[in-house]
């Protein structure tokens, strides 16, 4: 269900794996969009300076049957990195390519001097050029080696080979960065390899959004709210919205002016559709509430600052016409989609890209990544959707052979009873609706939560920028405070010479 | 290698994989022996009654190209089970039959009332009836789900499972028990699910064998050491007993009188039996220093208590002509073989069994289990032997289709960098050779070694007996203290019942 528009938003915005092709499930398509990392950027302060590395990977950690091996892209920076006291911040990459997350977490790049930092960011296997199977690696008897649990491995066989090979990092502390997906993994890699990292700094990771940990209306609550925020009657305009969309699609004339008002690339001609239509919307409002940041920001189509805001504008009064609320409705999606005033029509219909990122997240959301959403149109301004994991687990069979296993990734990686853990940090934006599955309360002194009120979608991990809010720039402080405070750990006590 | 009378011995002592085919390495022969589990042992004081119940676990835990299950058997006891602040005591089974592993850890019976504590004895995939593809497991491909974690994930599932389906099993507190490589599972149970297990005990554990962590040659020094403890000029004996074989060899009448001294059931005919014949003798006594228990035990053959001294009587005088130091080590070979006096004659040369465990236990020593062994002749009684990873690659490659991954285990697991857990016993018998592999020194206030002077191979896990030296009846009482404390911290927390 990608959109010409947006093929390269798709890239890193993947639909969640049968959200394309289930029927009434507004909700369950926008869900895919776990990646605020794809979320707009402003480019850091200081030059992105980096080499481009490969390390020849196994292809299954965890079975002997096959030995080949693939080779993992990393990138590396070494400007500040200093020998004595210094460390090594290692980025997590999640679904897509690493440049690209390179590019977009500005932070890293801002912070490396003062903690003499190496940076390395690491390219999740089957995303951007970390193609296992090359140009065949997504049929599905060769996507049986993408999991979390062989990415990890990935990173940690990755920081063991840096330790032997680079004089003087081997006894320097590294700490894991990682936002959303990469966030997850950046926590997970310190509790299952906490001899390979000292520390985790796990932004915007939804690690609760699994198995019953947090109800899953929330995330479209929170969406809600946000717009609920930013501006009067603004969810009230969409959560009306869709009846009036529904009621002009029930005349032939209904769905040809729709099709206009929303000037749409190609016309609206049966009920499906309208459903795509819907899908389609519901996931632009999704993708605002992640993207809600300060400043204007220029991510594959250029946005103002605080574009809810502008978004809502045009979405003052519910109580007008099904047409005037339509029309509105686009002016909405409009600022949005073509901000720069290029864009000539509005483009729903795209099947899904072919871009690997896209298909990887698809596997992934049918396989681990089993996240439970539902609106129920009253809590939120959705139209009601249930959670139907059988309905999930027959696309995904068809769609890739493989059944999910819901309860997996708690089994793995233990749910809300972590606190045996240490050294995680976990940030949340407060207007990103993963918040809700984040992980907003310390849990011990050493799993600790920073929360940004004025935050969307993993602002921490962005470039500093003149507009940040307070919030963040506190958050970032207090993230350095602990880093520097394990680095600081790490290089005091004696044994850190030992593997 | 294995020998007609030793074939139930061989079900739970397998040899190293390429052990039986690379010649000149009597020690790699005898290392395969990890499992102390196989040592003799007495009934514990309770009768043992449990139920057997299989539960289906998901072939592959790691990836969803296969969605099959096979029965993973376990045995449950809840005859001193009490909901209220009571526990449950999990074995992780390692490479045998569980009912064997469950007859052979009376320590479990003996402290259940004093826990109050449900038993569960989990068997490991791949050993006694736990066969994931039923009899064609051994099949290369169908070996690749022989792993480490493989096993560690059936665990969890299975500890979540009881959890979810036993009323009032919900809200109890999980340790894990295991000795040897179930000592080692235990360990790294608690490592990767802190959430599952709230502590371990590992007995005889030597989760330092590997790459590199320990010297080579510890094992068989302190095998070399028991003999030279066990009797005046034993070890020295031994130390000779190679050359005078080797000049014995060297004739066609040299081999038969050999033969006939060693009351072996075949002639030896070559150079290459010659080597099967150290092989074997160097391979017994490992065995006897694991198993040197204080009390008459019956394990397999009977065993009197103490046998290495009993071993040793024979073997006070080396400087005695080469013929007649191989008289008195056939004398000594006999204690072990024959104590009952039922034996006809010594058998060395049957090809390894096809029983389960050996099979199994070889695989795993071509892939994650390897475990660096040497001898130099001079810190110890053997001929010398360097470790050679090529040759073990070359060979497990030729019988399995794999090659060894040295360095898998300490990336996985952490080698020595295991400080950030907590809530693990690891318990050592200083007798045992597998002690040098072992954590012997506190690594932190809740990751404690428990040394056992007067032990053997896990001396502490088998049943109270009425000869126990006082160290090992100190070291379990030390080892239930430390887990009380588990089970009562467990139930004074407050997020106890949050998964």
């Amino acid at each position: 269900m990608g959109r010409c528009s947006l093929q390269l938003l798709l890239l890193l915005l993947p639909l969640q794996a049968s959200g394309a092709s289930i029927p009434r499930s507004p909700a369950l398509r926008a869900f895919g969009s776990l990646h605020l990392s794809s979320s707009p950027t402003s480019r850091p302060a200081v030059a992105l300076n980096y080499s481009i590395r490969y390390f020849p990977q196994k292809i299954d950690h965890f079975g002997f049957y096959t030995d080949k091996t693939f080779k993992q892209r990393y990138l590396i920076a070494d400007k500040y990195w200093k020998k004595d006291n210094g460390s090594i911040l290692f980025y997590t990459g999640n679904e897509g390519d690493i440049v690209w997350f390179c590019n977009n977490t500005g932070f890293m790049w801002d912070v490396a001097e003062e903690l003499k930092a190496m940076l390395v960011f690491a390219e999740h296997r089957y995303y951007g050029e970390s193609l296992p199977f090359g140009d065949s690696s997504f049929k599905t008897v060769h996507l049986n080696f993408l999991t979390s649990e062989q990415a990890l491995a990935d990173f940690a066989e990755l920081i063991r080979h840096l330790k032997q090979t680079i004089p003087g990092a081997e006894n320097q502390p590294v700490i894991a960065v990682g936002g959303s997906y990469g966030g997850m993994l950046a926590a997970w890699l310190r509790m299952k390899y906490p001899h390979i990292v000292v520390g985790a700094l796990a932004a915007s990771a939804p690690i609760w959004q699994f198995d019953g940990l947090v109800p899953c209306g929330i995330f479209m609550e929170i969406v809600t709210t946000d717009f609920k925020e930013s501006g009067p009657n603004c969810e009230k305009s969409i959560h009306r919205s869709w009846d009036a969309i529904n009621q002009l699609a029930t005349t032939g004339s209904g769905l040809q002016w729709l099709s206009k008002a929303l000037h749409l690339c190609s016309p609206l001609t049966n009920s499906q559709d309208i459903q795509s239509l819907k899908d389609w919307i519901s996931e632009t409002w999704v993708n605002l509430a992640m993207v809600d940041y300060p400043y204007e920001s220029n991510f594959l189509q250029p946005l103002p600052a605080w574009p809810m805001k502008v978004v809502c504008q045009h979405l003052r009064n519910p109580n007008v016409s099904d047409q005037n609320l339509v029309e509105n409705i686009f002016q909405a999606l409009n600022i949005y989609y073509n901000y720069s005033g290029q864009a000539k029509c509005l483009n729903i219909s795209e099947t899904a890209t072919s871009s690997l990122g896209s298909l990887g997240w698809s596997y992934q959301s049918c396989t681990e990544m089993i996240m439970p959403f539902c609106t129920n149109g009253v809590d939120d301004m959705f139209e009601p959707h249930s959670w139907n994991l059988e309905e999930l687990s027959r696309e995904c069979f068809k769609q890739w052979g493989v059944r999910p296993r819901p309860s997996w990734i708690t089994t793995l990686y233990g749910g809300r009873n972590i606190s045996s853990h240490k050294n995680i940090i976990f940030s949340n934006g407060e207007l990103d609706p993963w918040s809700g599955g984040g992980v907003t309360k310390d849990i011990t002194d050493t799993l600790i939560a920073i929360n940004i009120p004025q935050g969307a979608h993993h602002l921490d991990l962005r470039a500093n920028n003149a507009l940040d809010p307070q919030s963040v720039l506190l958050a970032r402080s207090l993230e350095v405070k602990h880093m520097k405070e394990w680095i600081r750990d790490f290089h005091a006590r004696p044994e850190k010479k030992q593997y």
